[in-house]
């Protein structure tokens, strides 16, 4: 298998498998459709943009309970022998249907949903709660970033501070699928195939005697990759170092690529520095801006016109600072053949397996999402599809470069109201969805 | 080795190993001092609790390049064979100082101070900074609605939404240093020998044709272990059927352990939740509440004197939501025997090896920690201890519990208004570093 995630099926709640040793006991084993949705949109999006799919569809079909695993649980104290056993031959042999990697989403329509013996369905919630959040998260993230840099290059930069080493590698996978074009995570890179790149550290500069010496030994190493970090001391004496260097250096043919600037007033301090650039012969030498950006400061920066030519975009983006977490949410909608929900104040989970069809406007915007159950036939692009059924892909994984064409024509396909944020749209509800939560409620309420 | 974490020495930032090319190939291999340590607190943060080092201490012994990681890194055509060389022979010999897991610091005081061959010091930066970085946020967070819950046991249920699988490992391990009583993660429990625990999901109930079937057979299933969700539906009728079952149980030797709440007025709904299972004679069931919990709404549940006994605490915490990350910088200090810096409008870095001196009023309450130099001896406790010399472990992994006390300890040392958020205490910093500081700096310009 290909699955770079460490997956364990240890990692789940404890309940998963309480609720599941009930489920087993009592023979209720007919199949459960859960619905991953987002209820609402945290404060400052938009649009969701789908991602960790293709992760998740791995893991689901490399799931499997060790023999450790099961020693662990039965010191628990808690299991049953014929829990145990069911456990040790627990293969996921469910089907999911969920938005493709790169799909533009909205409140209440499912990312995933799962049908699989209840069971099954219930034991799988923490890793696919876990991989779409963290991943859509970050790609939407990733998308305002690529949005406000207007065609300008974004590279990731998170690694180090992404939580946790396998966050990093979620976070460069999430925002290349955005439209960011590398990332400085070298493991990304070899599990991916996503183009590394990177610059130097101040560490880097500091270990030299002076600026010079540090410029020359890189630029010597690495003679079509030498991007110079200006502002260890001085920014514009930095520029002027640079310039003295790439003088020195194009004489054996070495071109310097670029110049980075890391901190300070990067509008003005971009401005000067192309403009020592320009007037020293270099105006191929590109300026690049790393240091506490998110999609608000490159937009400052791209609409001040100062003359960035790429942007290094780390924790925030890498962490989605602004909205660290989606509200989605795993929630059963059908067991044995009838649609279940919860009711709860201010909250509506709709029932039954669903379908999402899109609208477009005669130019080819998006109009509007209509939710529909999965038999319907209602107008637009039904998004959701099957990508596994008895637990078998039903496909290839794509090429990453695929999922990313799609994630930009998803984005390219948004008005500009929504692609900058200014309004959200809502989901319409069809009238049979509609007409199902309302038996559905009365037919609960009876039973109360 | 214990590590659980599947570290990779390629999960680095592509620029580690281009600089370190350069340091192999100038001979630049002299010890280097690196420095990790938070310039300035998050807004919402008076103190932050340090956690991570023992998961990094075993990741930077493990740390390797493997065949597959050479062949890949060679693939990128940036590297030269002598290089690749030294790589495959890469072992972290270095040296590391640090604050014990479980002590709380404040800014400019270094959580974990590196000294190492350079390229060596630089190759595990994005490790270094990432380990501390998840697990000092999360740790922080979590001791802040230990704090809150003033005595009342947490439980963490944050997997599901933590920033990967991995992130809840971190969490669970840094909640429960922090103060935490129990994890819902069952790999934490096995990994960790933290405890787990769980109640039931609103899938769960329905699931079933009603709530009291739902009920009874959970408890049939787990007589020492039952908590019901009574929020599925209505949480008055549900806290009445609850009683019901309990009744039921009760007639075969089961107690019911406790009620949850997951949504609502939890406030109002433990004291009318109370009130009936007082009267219905089981006042010994407790009342578990759940659902969008931090310290804040812990905070507001405690003062109201609600009758809510413990708190499962989930995403908030595990993303440490309003602080996802800490300004964490990882700066050289020292190399070849010379301080180093970096300059920097409005951003101090203090050059030297250095240690925390800690002090204590009379009652022996936090008074002030003084950042000086390693080799000074002045008035406190010093606070960083060395771990590894030579690549090598100093001590064994201390036993969790033994953190987790450390943390209480240090947290019950910080005065009211410290452990309140409401003043954030300066490091006081030695006269030997200021006048170290200043002279750096004017060796720095002279050259510039």
């Amino acid at each position: 298998m290909s699955s770079w995630l460490n997956v364990s099926a240890l990692l789940t709640d404890l309940y998963e498998l309480t609720m599941s040793q009930v489920y087993v006991e009592r023979d209720m084993l007919a199949p459960a459709t859960f619905s991953l949705f987002v209820r609402k949109l945290p404060q400052n999006r938009s649009f969701l943009l789908a991602a960790g799919l293709w992760p998740l569809l791995e893991a689901l079909q490399d799931f499997r309970f060790s023999e450790e695993d099961l020693a662990y649980l039965e010191s628990l104290k808690l299991f049953k022998p014929t829990f145990l056993d069911y456990l040790k031959n627990f293969r996921f042999t469910g089907e999911v249907w969920a938005l493709p990697e790169g799909t533009v989403f909205f409140e209440n329509a499912p990312v995933v949903e799962i049908t699989a013996p209840l069971p099954e369905a219930q034991i799988v919630e923490t890793l696919v709660i876990n991989i779409l959040n963290i991943e859509t998260a970050v790609a939407t993230k990733a998308a305002l970033c690529v949005i406000a840099a207007d065609g300008r290059p974004c590279v990731d930069f998170g690694a180090r501070r992404t939580q946790g080493l396998e966050a990093s590698l979620h976070a460069a996978r999430a925002s290349y699928i955005a439209g960011f074009t590398a990332t400085s995570n070298v493991l990304a890179g070899k599990l991916f195939g996503i183009p590394v790149t990177g610059t130097m550290a101040h560490s880097y500069v500091e270990s030299f005697p002076n600026e010079e010496e540090a410029f020359l030994a890189f630029g010597r190493n690495f003679p079509e990759n030498t991007v110079l970090l200006i502002d260890t001391y001085d920014p514009l004496r930095g520029a002027e170092k640079a310039i003295e260097v790439a003088r020195r250096l194009s004489e054996r043919g070495i071109r310097v690529r670029g110049v980075r600037l890391d901190s300070g007033n990067v509008i003005e301090l971009a401005r000067e520095v192309r403009r020592l650039l320009d007037k020293a012969g270099f105006p191929e030498i590109k300026i690049f801006v790393s240091g506490g950006l998110d999609e608000h400061k490159i937009a400052e920066i791209v609409s001040s016109r100062a003359p960035v030519d790429a942007f290094g975009i780390g924790t925030k983006m890498g962490v989605s600072a602004d909205a660290p977490y989606l509200d989605l949410a795993y929630k059963l909608v059908e067991y044995d053949g009838k649609p279940r929900l919860k009711l709860s104040e201010g909250k509506v989970t709709y029932p039954g397996r669903k379908q999402v069809f899109r609208r477009f406007d005669p130019s080819g915007l998006f109009y509007e999402d209509e939710l529909g159950l999965r038999e319907e036939n209602l107008i637009g692009n039904p998004l959701l599809k099957c990508f596994m059924r008895d637990g078998r892909l039903l496909m290839e994984n794509p090429p990453l470069p695929e999922i990313r064409k799609k994630a930009a024509e998803n984005l390219k396909s948004l008005p500009e109201d929504i692609r900058k944020g200014q309004r959200t749209p809502s989901t319409r509800i069809s009238e049979k969805l509609r007409a199902l939560y309302s038996e559905t409620v009365e037919r609960i309420r009876k039973v109360l």
